[in-house]
Order: C-alpha cells, then sequence, then structure tokens
C-alpha cells in the first residue's frame, strides 16, 4: 500500500482531563508515523484533542462530520467530511480507517467499537474498560487492549508488520 | 397518537433455538396489540423469527434491508425498506422505532442498543446479559430488563401510559 | 410476488393547485389498486396530497423521512421511517419502490428521477416537462410520460403484467 | 477560512476522450491552485482522470467511496473515505465540497448537480449540455457555465473572492 494509513480515533465527546492528554499524544504520535489521523470532527472532546495533536505535528486530520455545515467541524480538521448522516456517520468513521482506537466514551463510542468489529477491522481499546462481549474478538487478534498511546502505536505497528 | 406504535425489534442473525422462540413469541404478541413489528428485515435468526411471529397474527411487518435489493428480505416482512446503506441502516431500525427491543445478539445488535440509547429511545433487553456499562440509563428510565416476551409487552404499555 | 406492490411518489414539497389534485387523485387511484403509496412523508405539497389521497381510500402510507423524528410527517403518513440522513433518504424512496412516479417538482424530485434510472427502476413521469437526457431510458422502456393519473395506472399495470 | 478549498469533480464513470483529458486537466489546476480535489473516488472515468491530474501536480485527492472497501479506489486518490453507502455517498460528494464542478455524465452526475443546487452550492458545469432546468440557478448567481479547465478555475476564483 502506498497510501497513507489512516488511524481512526474514536471517544466520547465529553471527556475527562486525562483522556483529553491521552488524546492529544495520541494524535502526535500518529502524525509523528506520518499516518492520517481520522475522527468523527466535532469540536469537543477526543476529536478536537486527538485532532489539535495530530495538526500539531504537521498531520493531515480528517474529520467525517454528522451534520451538514463544515462549521461545526473542529478547528484542527484539515478536511471536514460533510456527511448530513447524522449518528449514521459512525459507519464510515469504522470503515474508512485501517485500524480504530477507542478512548473511553459513551454510547456512540461503543457503537462505533461494535460496528469495527461486526466489519472486521483491528480495534485498540486505550484505556477503555474490559468487557466480556469482546473477548472472542481478542482471540481472533481483532481486538486489543492498550493503556497508554505509546502502546496503542506499538500495536498498530503489530498489525501493519502482520498485514506485509 | 393515531398512528399505530412501531416496536424495533434487534437481535441476532445466528440465534439459537430458545431466542428464535422468544422472538416469534414476542411477534406474536405486538401484532395482537396492532403493533407494528420492525427489524433489519433479512431472512435469517431473530429477524425473521419475530417477523414470523407477527405476520402469523395478521400483523405489518416493516424490514429495513442493508442491501439494495427486496430479495434479501424474510418472506415474513411485508413492507421491505430497501435502504443500500449497509450498516448504517442500523440508525434507521433506532430512529424509526418507538420502542426498541433488542433480544441476544453480535455486534449489529449492540451497535444498536448503543445508538438506541444515544439517540434516547426506551430500549427493553430480553434475555440480554447485564451491562455496567447501561447502568445510567436504567436510572434514566430508558432501559429496562425483561425476562419473557410477556414482559417485553408489560414494559411497553408502561411506557405508553407514562407518556400519555 | 405476495407482496404489495410498492408505487413511490416523488415531487415538490411545492406544488401548485393542479399538481396537489393530481397527486391527491394518483394517491387514491394507488390505494384502489391495493398498492403501497410511499414518499418522502413530509407534511408539504405532493407529499402530503398523494399521501392524503391514499389514506382516504384506506391505503397503507409509508413515508421516508430527512429528519430524525416521526413529528415532521404528513399526518396522512401511516407509517413514518424516520432515516436522520437528510437528502441522503432520497435514494432510500427510490430503492424501495417497484415503480417511480415523477411529479412536477424542483431539484430533490430531479435527484431522485435520476437515481432511479441508475438504478433500473421503472419510471413513470405525469406532467412532467419532456427531457431529451431522458430518451435513451424510453428507448429501453425504463422511463414513460404520463398525463393523468390514470394514465400513470394504466402504465404500472403494464409493467406488472411484463413482470410476470 | 484557513482550510484549503475543496473541489468536488463530478462526472462520468464512462467519458470520452475529451472528457477525460479535460478532467486530468482540471485536476492539475486545481492542485496548482493548492485547492483539495474531492471526487467520487473510483478507478474510472472523469474520477480516475481527475485524481490523475491533482496526483501528477502533487495535489490531495480524496475519494467518497460508494462500497465498503478501499480497494475499489483509484490508485491516484490519497486519502479513500470509505462510505458503503451506494449511490447515497452522492449527498456526501455534494456536501463536503466548497464548489461543485461537473463534467458531462449520467444518471449519477445529474443526481449530484440536482443536489449540489438544492443544498445552496455553487456548480460549475464544463462542457454540460445547457438546460432550461437550471436556469433559475443561473439568475442566483448559483450556477455557471464554463467550456474549459481555465474557465472553471476564473469561475471558483470568483467564487472566493465573492465571499470574502
Amino acid at each position: 500500500m502506498n497510501r497513507p494509513l489512516i488511524i481512526g480515533v474514536m471517544g466520547g465527546g465529553l471527556a475527562g482531563a486525562k483522556e483529553m492528554e491521552d488524546a492529544y499524544t495520541l494524535g502526535t504520535l500518529v502524525a509523528k508515523q506520518a499516518w492520517v489521523l481520522l475522527n468523527g470532527g466535532r469540536d469537543t472532546g477526543v476529536m478536537t484533542a486527538s485532532a489539535r495533536g495530530a495538526s500539531d505535528q504537521g498531520g493531515l486530520t480528517i474529520g467525517i462530520l454528522p451534520g451538514s455545515t463544515p462549521k461545526e467541524a473542529s478547528e484542527y480538521i484539515r478536511i471536514p467530511i460533510v456527511t448530513g448522516l447524522g449518528n449514521a456517520r459512525n459507519c464510515i468513521n469504522v470503515l474508512s480507517s485501517d485500524v480504530v482506537v477507542a478512548c473511553p466514551g459513551g454510547m456512540g463510542t461503543l457503537s462505533e467499537i461494535a460496528l469495527a468489529l461486526k466489519c472486521g477491522k483491528p480495534v485498540i481499546l486505550l484505556n477503555y474498560e474490559k468487557d466480556k462481549r469482546f473477548e472472542p474478538f481478542q482471540h481472533t487478534g481483532h481486538l486489543f487492549y492498550a493503556s497508554s498511546p505509546h502502546e496503542v502505536i506499538a500495536h498498530v505497528q503489530k498489525f501493519i508488520s502482520r498485514d506485509e
């Protein structure tokens, strides 16, 4: 593949200080790898924090927006994709990502994890509470738990080398 | 409201004998109440079982199909809605239902529960494993657990009387 | 096919008196054939007029709504399908219809005619201005012009007998 | 706006030599302006020609794919957005573009012009047959005809300066 890897970062619109910091760091690390950061694009929580991290390192940031105007995008999103689809855009977040990373979040994030696993995407959960429901996907090598942004990057690198 | 209540029944494409039986019974009970049954429409698992139950009682059944042809619909679906949206149609299942009932299922069903709660829909989980993540929605009166199809109907009736 | 035929009626949200009358009559004729009427569901123009016609004859009416609440539905829509997709729901209108009828309308209606022809659906244009762009589809038997609601019904009946 | 302008280029999957050449040239000119080229992403016709033009000049190319895998993307698409929505993705093409340019094409392209005008987007038709239906949008300054790729660029520049 001579396209850049696209890393989807999902997570809450409302996030605590630690989650915001982790999302920011994750964004910087994604950009330093010359990967593209993709998220839900809005100007809030994990979305804006991860986009800011990637943007601060000069990385490309893509935001898949639920509404019908680019005005709702975070200022750190370079390319707003305006879907007008509401929550149905969550499917696009997942399908467009080579790897899906989920930070702690609410029901939107949970729907994205579920859809990603259904679509067969590799999923990395960052400081996300363990869930028995996901165990089968750990066994098939689709789901991993990470406890730091650096560990996320290490997992992604393993995925890439495995696919080559 | 002088429209019939629309009950969305979500659940696995692959389902065991007990789940199939419960879904069938639930379909019959929905139809006996003169409510409309809505589901994912495909010819498999909880979808076809619940549609068959409603159909056997002369109830109206609506199937929100992921593909782009009505041919994938269960024969017990009276009105196939052909979306061509893949899993993004899960959002339509949820938004179009007055009440969402989830039977045991996989990641598709989990995504529908999550989207329904995000959208503020009342959700009833039938023989679905308890999940700590959903507790806040029990406290706000959006989520209920039921252990039989009859208990589901009783919950729906409470929702209706509450809204009147 | 032992499902009822679904007739999609497209047309302007803003419509003149003659268009409203034709849409109403078309709705009554669809219902008298025991066919299902499907449209964009909103409480305006050709949508509400055709739904009222079908409803007055006891016909089943399905409205594929662009927004995320059934409250925007015409009162003559029996089953509101709530998509939350904005104009992207136009594709569902088309895919879910066995035959697409277009009354005069604006750009939304034009997009639906174009999408219907792209998807290979039979399309009947009722008092719709001739368009050179559509000629190839007249030659392949996908597109017909009609000048009255009764003529629309006659065309649909020809389609059905052709497919049997 | 400190985001790059996004120019959507619509047009036929099947295109003649002249259309392919124009699409290629248009892509090069978009990239030379440091604008982003967005299209339907597939490996055919105006989509791949315009992407190749932009790519040859080092421009950023975004492809909004109808299917559910990036494999259907043209090799000249740098960022494939995988929607899984079929033709419903046409709405995203339009909503995500600051200006929509339509080259000659079939019903898909026509649906995109109609949707763009409905959404209030500026639309430039390149060597596209005149259409009486679009006249009102010429009067309101939303629709322009161009007879060369350079003329398209000149129109876009007028739009930008008008909005500043």
